[in-house]
């Protein structure tokens, strides 16, 4: 549920005029998203997504991920364009925040995932990573393998408050982890966060992908992982192989996968589910209660976790 | 904020089937209104509000509430339209909860009100006290001066939590408001939360009015004392006297008030006043922490509270 900041009509009117897009009709507040406070915004001109940046991204980054965007979109992968103001750019402020308008996209997240999203899952993912290929300046992943560690430092003491042992499971399957990351693995832009409510189907048919705001360079195989982990795991947490399968299978049909990136799948989805599930621990233990934000279960995560502990090689996933 | 339930895409598609309204565009949560859950759903067809109502709605009062936008809209108030499905029917069951579908308003509540808005809500609101002047059931306000007594009953005990000497003070405003409450007044339907985010402004006009679930019949010159309070105090809680004459005067214009509701100005002001002070105790006492609701501040209130309890007639609101 996110809108932090209230903007004032005043204030709005104030920023539209720095844009050719005409003159407000309708300005709502939109319940999804809880990095950023984003509104739905109508004007004469058509629809289109205001956002706010608030303290969780770095104004530094902002550039980038905007810029990634555009590119994307330049390449093929259907997302929200930053609208230009009459001086040029994308990136302005209002009521004391970073803000951009992004063009509106059609289409519904799947709230139940069904077989039948995964493979378009796959395709676009893959496609994502092709169309990156080129977009030149990187930016390292603040949440990658290098973050695990001294998150997991900053909750250990605590840990134990959500679950009895957790703090050593953490440990114990940390440190198998990371002693056995792979090296060599074709890196690009990543997306980080493809999860459910990030992709919007219309008609059966994947329409666009949105919230760029944890991409980052990366190795493209554990953005994989990071799909397999959002995409491919029942409401039971039982891990559901027909639709892995159908997403690396589509994802190899744009990218086919080298042997060593399939050999360590298996490890790219234990990284993916501990680093959700550290970031799930850290914010459990330290949103304030009386937040808006509602805090999302990291056990969801130890069980995502051991499954793939228990993994042994692509098979798992369907390969 | 307010999306108290998650509709899955195939629950909302089954329910679209019911209607002629085409098939779905987008779909997403509106992060306003805290008594229900609201989303803007787009079709082929164009834009509407899905509303699933929530606990606090008595599912009996529904239908007189969708009844009444629909008569209030024949009488020429512009306000959201049920939509009805192919059977008929405007009231209908999604995901465990009634739900209804209305038409979009285009507009912009006022997040700062300026005096201009003003004369134009008193308008609004006497249009919308006429225009229900036919329509023929009675809903008894829930929230009208009989349960005052015993909503204070229910808050006393830990009112001074908020405020030390706060449940005296309640006691002793709620004593005078109640022998002085006036009679024989005239009675009709009224909207009882025609507060800014209720009333959506384009263009500077004043496009529409939203959120009758607490319509009541009940004094037409109560209403107009909510609107006092939602629209012409400042942020520092300072009465401003041309803004309450700009709103009273517009008002009149459309339904000369009677010198008896004249009269009566200051103690409806007081009790306006003092029932959203109680529902504001009563809901900073009871809100758990870790809930979604923001909680709003009762002491607004019991600074609105203490001017009205100073005034001593009409002159005091500008007449």
């Amino acid at each position: 549920m996110a809108v932090y900041t209230e903007v004032t009509d005043d204030a709005l009117a104030d920023f539209l005029s720095g844009y050719d897009i005409g003159t407000m009709v309708a300005f709502r507040g939109i319940a999804e998203g809880v990095e950023n406070s984003n509104f739905s915004l109508r004007t004469t001109a058509g629809d289109f997504i205001l956002t706010l940046y608030e303290k969780r991204v770095d104004p530094d980054d902002l550039p980038w991920f905007l810029g990634l965007m555009e590119h994307l979109a330049l390449h093929g992968l259907v997302c929200p364009q930053p609208v230009h103001g009459r001086d040029g750019l994308a990136l302005r402020q209002l009521c004391g925040k970073h803000a951009a308008i992004t063009t509106f996209l059609p289409g519904v997240w799947p709230r139940r995932v069904r077989q039948s999203h995964c493979a378009p899952v796959g395709t676009a993912l893959a496609k994502l990573h092709l169309a990156g290929a080129d977009y030149a300046p990187a930016r390292k992943n603040a949440l990658g393998p290098q973050a695990w560690q001294p998150l997991l430092d900053r909750c250990r003491g605590r840990a134990d408050e959500i679950q009895d042992g957790l703090a050593q499971e953490l440990d114990r399957s940390l440190d198998a982890i990371l002693s056995g990351w792979p090296a060599g693995l074709p890196v690009g832009h990543i997306h980080a966060d493809m999860f459910p409510d990030n992709v919007f189907f219309l008609d059966e048919k994947l329409s666009g992908v949105i919230d760029f705001y944890f991409a980052a360079t990366d190795l493209l195989a554990y953005d994989i992982a990071i799909c397999l982990n959002a995409w491919c795991f029942e409401p039971d947490f039982s891990f559901n192989v027909t639709k892995s399968r159908a997403l690396l299978a589509s994802y190899q049909s744009v990218r086919p996968l080298s042997q060593d990136e399939q050999d360590a799948l298996p490890v790219l989805c234990q990284g993916a589910a501990i680093r959700f599930l550290l970031t799930r621990v850290f914010d459990w233990l330290n949103t304030p209660s009386g937040a808006m934000v509602t805090r999302k279960d990291p056990m969801e995560y130890l069980r995502r976790l051991r499954f793939h502990m228990s993994a042994t090689d692509g098979r798992a996933y369907g390969l």
